[in-house]
């Protein structure tokens, strides 16, 4: 019992569970809306239950939207040559705030993951081999994490992409990984390192 | 532009107005919520209307409530003899959650600032007054920040209190400074220190 109020209570348990919020900043953060009644809590509870109301998941490629497909799928601007790979919506979101990449995304939702118990069939991928059996489909680029499960995930589909008889046209290529831009030899990770050696091209 | 949705924009616009929240966490927050839809997103957002819709400011002290007078106020369990003055309902709460005070409280809603122009009309002073007239009260209880700002403002209204016709049978204290429990000598600051020997006691 925070406030003896039960509503007010209710209200921060719940804000409490969002990632990066806690009971101490919910607290903080339910003050701070009443405070800004008419210009942010009012807002914010429209928004929040128009969201709540028309949220949808793409059908075609995992994103989420209030259309289905997406305002990316059906974007007459991008083109239907590529499909990118990511693990999550925030990825895609990342990779398409760069506005550098103009082909389709393809949301896994998630890791393959012994530990956790997450198998192919959790993941978003049966749909992406249908995609990519489409004969536009030239490219599958693989934007996965540079961690163990994103490296084991990324090679399972390109080897699925290899093998499936409609996709033998469609080249699999993966993001490039080494030094981060900006980044300096002496502070980086002896994995990163050895990678950027490896992967070393002429200029 | 994050999500090519104007709704979920909107939304991660909003919530990164929080305190402790900002573009980034709001975007994991958002998409958070979407993953957990029925458990989080569909209960926060109903909350959120519940509370934008009730919040009411208590007229007697100031609290956030549903009510006016609050829960608190009203409260036949607590005792009407003493008034623990602080800075923000985010204080009440905090000294609520103690369980070791029983009296009532008053919110002034901030500090005196000359630097924010922060006058004594600004603030609930006026009502406090009033409230501390009542014959009941016995005690004033200022537990103001240990701030230039929060000290000058105790030194007002105790000033006021004072000098008030009708509260001549008011004692006026503050709450302790010194070091706090758990707290190292060496790591305190000089200020600190220094109060906690002047405030020194026979034991």
């Amino acid at each position: 019992m925070t406030s003896h109020n039960p509503k007010i209570d209710g209200l921060i348990k719940l804000l409490a569970k969002l990632p990066g919020l806690g009971p101490r900043s919910a607290r903080r953060a339910v003050l701070h809306m009443i405070k800004k009644r008419s210009g942010l809590m009012d807002p914010l509870a429209t928004a929040l239950v128009d969201v709540a109301e028309n949220v949808l998941i793409c059908e075609n490629c995992g994103n989420v939207d209030t259309i289905s497909p997406c305002t990316v799928c059906i974007d007459p601007r991008r083109n239907n040559t590529t499909i990118c790979v990511v693990e999550d919506v925030a990825d895609l979101w990342a990779l398409d705030r760069l506005d550098s990449y103009q082909g389709q995304y393809h949301v896994l939702g998630g890791t393959l993951s012994a530990l956790d118990g997450v198998t192919p069939e959790d993941l978003n991928i049966a749909v992406l081999i249908t995609r990519a059996e489409d004969e536009r489909v030239t490219e599958v680029i693989l934007a996965l994490n540079a961690t163990v499960d994103g490296q084991t995930t990324a090679h399972y589909i390109s080897e699925k992409l290899k093998n499936a008889p409609r996709t033998t046209n469609v080249s699999v290529t993966a993001i490039a990984h080494g030094v981060p831009v900006g980044g300096e030899l002496d502070y980086l990770d002896d994995g990163t390192l050895a990678q950027a050696l490896r992967a070393r091209k002429g200029i």
